[in-house]
């Protein structure tokens, strides 16, 4: 039997269709067909080489909806029930060998330096070849850990939960917010759009959002998800914010800012927003980007301000993510701004790039 | 000046209208015009004389909320801004010593042994006599701890946040309730829909109510206010109840039941549903029930459960409750089922106790 | 190849010496050569068919350190270094799926449904026969999780590490101790000395331990590790002890009390002794101990305690305490009051079931 | 009655002795005796004119030991007794509102907007003039937390826990040190020895500590506390520390380093020695100390990590490290190594400044 996937045979150019002979099963191992795979705003680093763990030639897709073809032996979801054929499931995207101090001592397998990720650090020239969600198929390894979804959803809608949704919840849980709490986000790309609900959840009782004018698009979708405010940082100081936010929470300042740009350039503006005791977190942070001059006696010291890394996200987040959007509190169906069959997944690419989308997802 | 209040004078007699003088406000104390006040189930045990607490003659009253009508000196809210007549105002009901070992180092001020609450343990036949809300005025002492209210709100939708929610507010808390967990709330009284609200706001997935028949009009307010299921108790066996949920679940039971029912009967069905090293709370058991028999093995140690006192509140947890209500996420106002004026606190009392009321508010 | 082991063939006999032949190693798996196997107090209680999970016949014996003799392909050990013949090891005693609700979204590996415990729930009548400890060598499945021993230390006073010093750091975990608190441990066996170690590692400032005075022995060697008092139960009356600890405490009590005695009988002295917003554990209740009665108002409900129980431990709590042995900050060599060749483990088992040993250990 | 005290008239110059009228007592305030003050190094910074809180002229002296001398009214300790004259006390040196957000929110009152600090924040100008430890007496206000000390102590062995101590408390609980994990302190002075001593209590299984070999004798001391390992900055080489902490750590690195140093100089060389998910926490910056570049990608985002400020400490901190001391477990009365009487104030603060002393007290 073989499958079509789209390779990524050299950095800037296009995606190329190819066939690949699914392989034979090891116990445990899962063939999926993929339902759904997210483009994620990584996806396009990686296509522009700008990402160190990329193997060439390789599928991308770190973000995917399936359903089970195949599974060799029995194979348990998280909650011991043996998957069959046909099951709409989602995994965990990273592989951690969960022996190491990481695994087992911390508890915090984000961190396993064995750690591998499908459509990130897997390549496919050699079998088994499907190790992307860029495909028709998804051969996903032994000890995968599995989700079954039982509940109607469309699986386009799920995808986003599997990547950008875990790290916000990894973000979310290591700002410590608390009920009561005013959290600002910057940034409202899908992690962003993600954190503004996981801090909803995690019962912040006023969440801003901040972004440009060309995310208006998407700040308005906050507004929808239940923001209290969005802040366009191109039509306003940043004294006007800070004046805004200070008067906004009493002159406390916000408890936690996320801050999901990706960049440190946000970061002068925002930091000082942070109230005493908070949190300035960057899961935005994923490629290097230099070294920012930080005032540590007025922002952190003063204040006992943590300034917090947060490392991409483990099964527990993933957990996370899935069963807020499946509570169906909010519209994630409105992430999903493009829809492409798989062939044109440097369309997707493109868009993702270009910010016309939120969410792009492929439908193999 | 005088005004009036409802004084208790005798147990399970008809409370007494007086009229007190006003006293002078010593330094740092302020002078409240009643504008609600919550009649509490435990108010209910205080005219009873169930309560150990009470002292006669007393004024019953200790959810309220006011507009200021004089303060003497500077008194400043939470926020460090000069309180000013004419502001709407919430109180911590307890007044705590502040400098005790439970108030500084444990920070757990709700356990000072010098706590004394307005409305429980405060009588009126020295001045300054209005110490309780069934009243026009209350007489704050120095040192308490006042939230302005800005935003536009009913207040009698306020008064139930000033005890039922601050307490609900404890409980999530000690149950440590995280995003995507199931909770059963036993009890759909004040304290129990407050705690569905919170554990919602604490990113609970799913969230079950268990009452009886006679609860229907407050299990169909739960589910309005979000809960998944409603459970009616003496329609179900305990078995039918815990194979629903177990399947709901997925086999692991629900990771925190919090049981607001105020009696240890509901325990021997309850318990068993608790997920392994989920928590079971008690915030409704406030005066003394006798000894209830745990199979220590199989529902804590083979569990990793906790058992968990949960005793009354403090200030962290009235701000959260607060700011809950001021989110306007939940239909709080339908809590205030009836409304009496001040003279008519004892129809209050008898709503409240038969259980026709959810929660009957007093407008002095 | 063969070796000896000592077999459980029928409850309450003695153990029969037998000779197997050592199992070809599967990918990933490790033969150990038993360098000292301790003997536990469950083991007694598994020698007279009191634990439910006991399949019979089986080699007992779950604490154990050993020299790997062989392993299958490259195993690391949980700092990523590869593991060879001779290397001095411990494991995690507990055989986890890694892949279940409890294993990756709770993170508590200790109540994974699949979990299998050397000693304990694998029997020896099918090879690998090598199951348990007390055996010359022990067949580790895939997957173990190994913990080199680099420091020079004696074999026999590690064993007790890898169980009750796990169970023990669990149990301290669960206590919520920190510095400056006052814990009172009950009970001064194996688990109840590591619980007062690590009691003193968290910073108790005073740890109490409590015993019969047929434990005199082990009391004196509490105080030696640096418990603050003994108090003997059957020398002083339980109102003695409360007042004693009350005055040592400034009225407050011991924030926790850590129960390691395996019954419900000595509940009723200790669970009024704990502190307001303190912890009374039970990490010593391992098999069905019947119901005991609770005053929940009295002792949970207004005192907002937690009654926790503790379920076995897992490779966070292994590795705490095998760091804890090797700091050589206290004088766990004085455990390990008797020690036996292999042939004399029926020997070992009745000094630990007369108490007459602190902790025995098997030499294979 | 008149008392002696050591004036801070000018920057830079030497302290003035003059004589001041003990004021009347308000209720609830307390006049203590000063057993022995602590020459804090910022102390040495106010003497120079380098803190902005420092009001002129002022008494010096934050850190401080006494014994009662009068009361006015009742005024309880930290346990609801009596202190009565001829109690040997401590006190909390910050004084917080107990009413703010902070205070009784967040629970957090080192961040109290209101709070004053004795011998820090307050002049001597106007009555009570008795204001800081440099005196022969201390005016406590009222609602100043009280802790009396009934063991037998030198009180110059307890003034370094009054400030010191308590900051290093706040430091080890914000770097969430838990047992088995490794710490490297740098900056051997009194806040790092506490740090030394406060991580070994939480369960470090091993601490480094580094410094100059100007600090020789500080490192030495802190071998005697239990240090695993003493390195000397200026006779290694960054790289040779950064191997030699990763081979003591099996490749993870430290899992806290707390940099108590005080200038931002030392962080380029330590922060990249911080384990994955580990902190790196600056309760060493007090005054400005101007920006950093912080490599975000690197050293935060990649590895999870926490750059934490601690900001002060507070009466839970303080109770801590009073106890820390009490316990006896560690030599804090090598700390003390030059004492002088009150009118040499100007010498203590010069061995400070010189750091021939570890720790100089005034005994007036």
């Amino acid at each position: 039997m073989t499958g079509k996937a789209m390779v990524l045979e050299a950095f800037k150019q296009p995606l190329v269709e190819q066939s690949f002979e699914v392989s034979d099963l090891a116990p445990g191992e899962v063939r999926c067909r993929i339902s759904a795979a997210g483009v994620c705003g990584s996806d396009v680093h990686m296509w522009h080489g700008n990402d160190p763990r990329t193997p060439l030639p390789m599928i991308l897709g770190h973000e995917g909806v399936g359903t089970i073809v195949e599974t060799a032996g029995e194979k348990l979801d998280l909650f011991g029930r043996p998957l069959k054929p046909g099951d709409l499931v989602v995994w965990e995207r990273g592989l951690m060998c969960g022996q190491c101090y990481y695994c087992v001592v911390r508890k915090q397998p984000a961190l396993c330096p064995n750690r591998k990720t499908y459509g990130i650090s897997l390549g496919c020239s050699e079998p088994p070849h499907f190790s992307g969600c860029y495909g028709e198929y998804l051969h996903l390894r032994a000890r995968c850990h599995m989700l079954r979804i039982e509940e109607p959803i469309d699986p386009a809608v799920l995808v986003a939960a599997t990547c950008s949704g875990a790290t916000a919840a990894h973000a979310v849980q290591l700002s410590k917010v608390t009920p009561g709490d005013a959290v600002l986000i910057v940034g409202p790309g899908p992690v962003g759009i993600f954190c503004l609900a996981m801090a909803l959840q995690a019962g912040a009782s006023a969440v801003y959002v901040a972004g440009t004018s060309a995310d208006r698009a998407r700040l308005d979708l906050c507004l929808e998800f239940g923001a209290s405010d969005a802040l366009v940082v191109d039509e306003t100081t940043a004294e006007e914010r800070a004046a805004f936010l200070r008067e906004r929470t009493h002159g406390v300042g916000v408890n936690a800012v996320i801050d999901c740009t990706g960049t440190p350039r946000s970061i002068p503006d925002n930091l000082p927003l942070v109230a005493p005791y908070g949190t300035y977190s960057i899961p935005g942070i994923a490629t290097p980007v230099g070294e920012l001059p930080i005032a540590l006696f007025e922002h952190l010291a003063r204040k006992n301000v943590n300034l917090q890394g947060v490392w991409v996200s483990d099964t527990a987040h993933l957990y996370q993510s899935i069963r807020l959007v499946l509570t169906g509190r909010y519209p994630f169906e409105k992430l999903v701004t493009h829809r492409f069959p798989l062939a044109q997944a440097d369309e997707a690419l493109r868009v993702m790039e270009s910010k016309a989308a939120i969410k792009a997802v492929l439908l193999p």
